[in-house]
């Protein structure tokens, strides 16, 4: 089994690696053969001693996609891209990163042709959603981005439906929730605040809460994100086709319920480190958000999740900060 | 005003050249220049002595776009692209024309800069729809398009919205139901048997109907659709955004409803001139097309269209075979 990785030196791509070294094996078969590509050179993951390759390219640059390819990976996590933040201040770099690059990507499976037909697992979003939305969206609802990431990744989800639908490659499309807690800095994603409301205070630091407690939002940790992605490698073709993105579940619950499980996972000293500090920017964009999502077929379909945002904050924990936090 | 035509050598294309001609205004403004381009010529509207320029050019060419723009229309209808059955034929060309070509087109428009705005209102499809479907699609429904050319479509459409949000445009995506009775001779697209089973009847030939009676479809004359296009270009802006692709309404009514209003329009013996030959491939590719649609939106926008298929019938009568029929 030959996995390729891209975006394979980002948060979830780095979990992605390691969690499959661990495993040591993908659809039940070993992992022989790793190929790890994002536009820094991943690091090599520690106690994989079989083949990994590892290269810093760009998939919208001539012949990157057809050499990341060309060994015909099995299994491909297409993971690459920029984030909203960026996609939105650089409107070109956006459509080349995320669009241009994902489509770089499936037409070099499509032209490697004679039989090669690798099922292919990208990292969607819920912002191919946007307001005005219901109270809980449908797995059936529109696609209205309201950002140029949203709406790059949408039209690769359209792309991944299309090549399946004609026999190129065996796409599958995962819708994340907001991932949180990201372990690391804090970033200026409008979304940031949602992991820095945690990470921070369990750091000893203080966090800003730019909106209201009352928000409301739908949250896996990246160690759920990286399950997605294996379980969507894994399903049987019958159970994905012809609808082949699928939005993923999570914990939905409001900014005060996340402060409330901080405080019971880790008392009240830690979640006194958050300072309310209202930024009507981030409360426009947040509002345009969804939140709530049904996630009905992803869970029939057997993906799994966190049942309560406790367990998100004790994953953060036991995975992210060595099992202590400052007290 | 300035009004640029693509596709303006195709059957929407010249219908609407005509009105405009007629009209010889859009948006309450003369219509002072138009510009015509299509991947053949398109032919010079009669009776317009004013300012009209012809090209035959692919949008997808280097410089084509750029060109098409130069002189800054005011309203850009975006009608080229290749149909349903060619799409699916050919992939290349498919994505080259209807995306590749919209794209360019949008790109070349964001690249003018310098306050350049103008509306573009863009053909799409029903077929950004794909089943599994409900009994009747609401506005908000799912993309999940089946086939290449509806792919291409809704990710035009995606962008369209994007280059809007960002204020590079104006745009208006109109999704157009099946369009009857289409003119000229028979094609080979899967649909054409809803027009034929009308056409050929009226002309005095024999028709082939390759699906059952039962089969349910929304339909709109190709003069609704010239007028859900200058409606959609004469919508204020606040109509539209952020959701800038819109569902048109249509009769929808069985192919037995069909027949059954060819029957009162033009007599029993027209109507007997349809053969069913049921055809297992034409059958189960109607299968997965939409049924009905809702057209909430389209109609409180005030988009308006045909009452009864008998009217539908009656468009083609008067406009394309000059009022007379083959009783």
């Amino acid at each position: 089994m030959h996995v390729l990785i891209t975006g394979a030196a980002g948060m979830i791509g780095r979990k992605l690696t390691e969690r499959l070294v661990t495993d040591r094996g993908l659809c039940g078969q070993p992992v022989e053969k790793l190929t790890l590509v994002d536009i820094v050179a991943p690091s090599r993951p520690a106690g994989f001693s079989d083949h990994v390759k590892t290269r810093a390219a760009d998939l919208a640059d001539p012949g990157v996609a057809e050499k990341a390819v060309s060994e015909r990976p099995d299994v491909i996590f297409h993971l690459a891209g920029v984030v909203s933040g960026e996609a939105e201040l650089d409107f070109d770099k956006g459509y080349r990163v995320n669009l241009d690059g994902g489509r770089a990507l499936l037409e070099a499976v499509r032209k490697t042709g004679d039989g090669y037909k690798p099922r292919v697992v990208f990292s969607s979003s819920m912002a191919v959603y946007g307001a005005p939305l219901p109270h809980t969206i449908p797995d059936d609802f529109n696609l209205t981005p309201l950002t140029s990431y949203g709406t790059q990744k949408a039209i690769v989800e359209l792309m991944l439906a299309d090549y399946t639908r004609r026999g190129f490659l065996e796409g599958v499309g995962i819708r994340l929730p907001s991932i949180v807690v990201r372990p690391g800095k804090p970033n200026k994603a409008a979304s940031g605040f949602f992991s820095g409301i945690i990470r921070e205070p369990l750091a000893g630091q203080e966090a800003v809460l730019p909106v209201s407690e009352a928000v409301v939002h739908t949250h896996a940790s990246p160690r759920s994100a990286v399950g997605f992605l294996i379980h969507g490698a894994e399903l049987p073709r019958e159970a994905i086709e012809p609808h082949v993105n699928i939005t993923m579940p999570g914990v939905c619950c409001t900014v005060g319920e996340q402060i409330e499980a901080l405080r019971r996972v880790a008392g009240d000293r830690v979640a006194a480190r958050i300072r309310r500090e209202p930024d009507p920017l981030v409360v426009r964009i947040v509002d345009g958000w969804p939140q709530r999502l049904s996630g009905k077929r992803a869970i029939e379909l057997g993906f799994t999740f966190e049942q309560s945002f406790d367990e998100i904050i004790r994953v953060h924990i036991d995975e992210d900060i060595g099992g202590k936090f400052v007290s």
